[in-house]
């Protein structure tokens, strides 16, 4: 406790900025109302008061009585308590640890990767943002849109009917259109959106359709099929014995979907695209792959793991056509808020099933379409990255370098052959307490990861390098990381294999995973190149 | 059909852009494929594909036979044909009249209401975008966007709870709390997400909730009731009497939400606040406002509707607790896609029901933040409009002039309160034929809605006056509409009258609703005002 409070009263933001007047003002009137609220957001006070509430509980059941606004129904007929049922609710995120505290980061575009935090003063290096590859600091984004911008304006005015449809829109999806080599492609809010709104309309139009969906797969596409009431048969993650024994199961003439994802974004592990293809074929199954987390990190042109899986092929001949395995998926998905630095989701497949889509999806229907500076810089963010694979080498080479690191000083990191590098913890607080002494500490930022994210037992840090990441950064990650440990007796390598292993860390006759990116892809193989890349990342 | 190929030649965008080989790359290969898909886009060659279609059903059942991806399922057993059925969900679209072609419509800053189509020097006048107020081309947003841009780069790079959480994020909820009188705000993706997200954590969360819905309430309303799955009573549209009805037929206990729009945006009609609320208490229930077509747009500060009905009083004394009705709504939605001029939705409520929504709805917790630039441009419109009245004030006299010269000229206007100028058609064939004649012929882009936004027999061009619309540009529409009336002979409102009235026009008794926004209010009781408005509009 006294760790935490000292930690609150350095980095407290608001008792930094709340003025002596307001302070006043939030506890004026009959109850402590607004400084309550705002202490129950706070972690340090949050905490007391949860346990000053739980040790009176006896003689006052609540610490504050909820306003009920005076609905005016006859006494003999209570009304629902509406705010004592939205606290009851948070109280039991509270006690299971899942209530999750917002940390103040502030990305500086012009100091990458590092972000201030409530005060401006205040830097830190940033190791958990899904900015991958840097491109939202990229002059050529930036640029981009501060044009548009001027010519376009601040928003798109419409929904895509009704005159939110411009012709950047129409060329963003040409250009993903033509990544993926599918004959059309829709831009949607989100890939959140996307994946809800197309499994959602796709699956309730398909008569008695059955969605086959992997285990780890992302809450989007729960939600999606979840909104399309359709069958679903969940299979063991990346468990092709499974998922066959599952398609078995259901008449071949049935329309069947199997959901899955390249890159799952947890653990990075990556999903068996040619496997599940060859499944889907044989059982009369179409694809759905959401490439969140690939695409403009893998294969020549950024399309993402399956564009990878025949590197070279579509290194040479980037077509629709060419006979890789892109050809063969039905839908992909994919965002524009990830690697390629901005916002925005979206949907790549036949020009029937993207018209089809188009005209039935209400989250693609009803909805202001996305402004024209953010469509025109994501747009320059895909074609750029069509070109350029300096940033991915560097963030795959910068990927294998903390993980090599860590691994040295034996810190558990979940082996998986992607750009993710997640650190087991295995326990919620553990894992709050290590990401609060990397900020507070060390001025390094991991956002910890718990429960519903992943399961209970294997909370963790989750970090991602990008090529902007260099040597000295890399080498104070280890350290911090190696101090907090040594504080605090977390669990390295040893002690998860002495018990059996947990989420793929200390599992006995593992194998160390074949990173997607071969050292012949990085240019690793060659002598010259090694050397360039190791004085790069330290520079 | 002659007038329809007239026009196409004049703006087929096609035709315009298309080079002789990339034609030719298009008809390569054994199909048609990319050429046909692309006609069937076209407003003009769809209709001839799908007439020639239907003349030659009899001898071959499908024009291009859909290439179902070599799904090798064994002979006996057919799987399910993906492209044959996505195909035939279009052709009911195309069937229906209800198919959508999106217009290319780029909004031009520098001289909005002004957009070019898909050739830059083709320019019209936008008569239909819901940038009620031209804040997307304001100054004052576009110089702080690009400030933002330098400063945060071009995306969020994460979720709220993963790098994603900015103090901009938090200062706009506060801004938005502030402008509802609400103890907390909430920002998502979009208010599609928003309502979508809300309204179905919330019904789904609350036992045994039983939600009451207007008939005419959004999509996204809609969208969520249903994913809730909670019991839903539907009453007539601002029908007290039947609202209080379904009410009663609830027991006083249950949790009840009466989720319902302030400004219905393809009707214009006005949500019966105060008797919502009054009735919302008298039987337990808690009120979902959605105010997506009135905030920026009504009340002193442009909270909305609800803010309006206590104009003085909220003028006078801005602030949550001064006993205006705004401190009685429990959920207050808002879009900052329309009247601010950006994009991305919100929630207003009380801090515990925030809290709640933040922590359980996966709309909000699994999907990128909103970009820096996106949420600094918002709040600064937020603010703007907070101060400035002038725009509000104009907005609505040039609606009122609009209302009143088609009134004069007998062209039939949904009557209503509010800013929408809904001129009813009848017919889905008609609408488009007017909306295309406009673009093509009148350089005026109003969109015709046709089924499912609205109900078939009630299709109608929705007009949307903004303050950047000047007196000529009033009569420009005013005499193109009369020329379309006059050509085709549509209907006026003496043709409704004889027939019995439809959607408000022409009905027996029906009083002419008064403005939401009163002389008074507009300063059009003061003779001076009156003449500097006059020679304003017309400038």
């Amino acid at each position: 406790m006294e760790i935490a409070l000292m930690q609150a009263k350095k980095t407290c933001p608001f008792i930094h900025v709340a003025s002596a007047s307001s302070l006043r003002r939030l506890t004026t009137g009959n109850t402590m109302g607004p400084l309550m609220s705002k202490a129950r957001q706070c972690p340090v006070m949050s905490q007391a008061i949860s346990s000053r509430s739980m040790s009176t509980t006896v003689e006052t059941p609540k610490e504050e009585p909820a306003v009920v606004h005076s609905h005016a129904v006859p006494a003999q007929q209570k009304a629902f308590d509406y705010e004592s049922f939205y606290s009851e609710e948070l109280e039991k995120k509270h006690k299971d640890k899942s209530y999750r505290y917002f940390n103040n980061i502030n990305r500086l575009a012009q100091k990458f990767p590092r972000a201030h935090t409530a005060r401006v003063t205040d830097e830190v290096t940033v190791w958990c943002a899904n900015d991958y590859l840097g491109m939202g600091r990229s002059p050529v984004l930036i640029d981009n849109m501060k044009r548009t911008l001027d010519r376009y304006g601040a928003g798109a005015g419409g929904t895509r009917n009704i005159a939110g449809n411009a012709d950047l829109h129409l060329r963003l999806e040409s250009e993903l259109a033509d990544l993926h080599h599918t004959e059309g492609a829709l831009v949607f809010s989100s890939c959140y959106v996307a994946n809800d709104a197309t499994l959602s309309t796709l699956a309730s139009k398909l008569p008695g359709c059955v969605i086959f969906s992997d285990a780890l797969n992302h809450a989007s596409m729960i939600q999606g099929m979840r909104h399309s009431n359709a069958a679903k048969k969940i299979f063991r993650h990346n468990d092709m014995a499974h998922l066959e024994q599952l398609l078995q199961s259901v008449d071949p003439s049935v329309p069947k979907i199997i959901a899955f994802e390249s890159v799952y974004s947890m653990c990075g592990s990556i999903g068996p695209i040619r496997e599940i293809v060859k499944l889907a074929k044989q059982y009369g199954a179409i694809t759905f792959l959401d490439e969140v987390h690939a695409v403009g990190m893998y294969g020549p042109r950024g399309a993402g793991v399956a564009e990878h899986l025949d590197f070279d092929l579509n290194a040479t001949n980037p077509h629709r056509g060419n006979g890789s395995i892109l050809d063969e998926i039905d839908i992909v998905t994919g965002t524009l808020g990830k690697a390629y630095g901005v916002v925005g989701g979206y949907i790549a497949g036949s020009a029937s099933l993207v018209d089809m889509i188009r005209s039935y999806a209400p989250g693609f229907i009803f909805t202001t379409s996305l402004p024209p500076a953010i469509v025109s810089g994501a747009m320059e963010s895909v074609k750029y990255l069509k070109e350029s694979t300096a940033e991915r080498h560097l963030q795959q080479t910068n990927t294998r370098t903390v993980k090599s690191r860590l691994g040295d000083i034996g810190i558990p990191v979940i082996p998986n052959p992607s750009h993710i590098v997640p650190v087991l913890m295995g326990d919620a607080a553990a894992a709050k307490l290590a990401s609060d002494e990397l900020l507070s500490e060390h001025n390094i930022y991991v956002q910890s990861i718990n429960y519903p994210t992943v399961p209970v037992g294997e909370e963790r840090l989750r970090i991602t390098p990008t090529p902007g990441h260099n040597g000295p950064m890399i080498e104070e990650l280890v350290h911090s990381l190696e101090k907090i440990w040594n504080r605090y007796d977390f669990k390295r390598v040893q002690d998860w294999s002495a018990q059996g292993g947990c989420a793929g860390v200390g599992t006995e006759n593992s194998t160390t995973p074949i990173p997607m990116w071969t050292d012949k892809q990085l240019g690793l193989d060659m002598d010259e190149t090694e050397q360039a890349f190791s004085s790069n990342t330290a520079e």
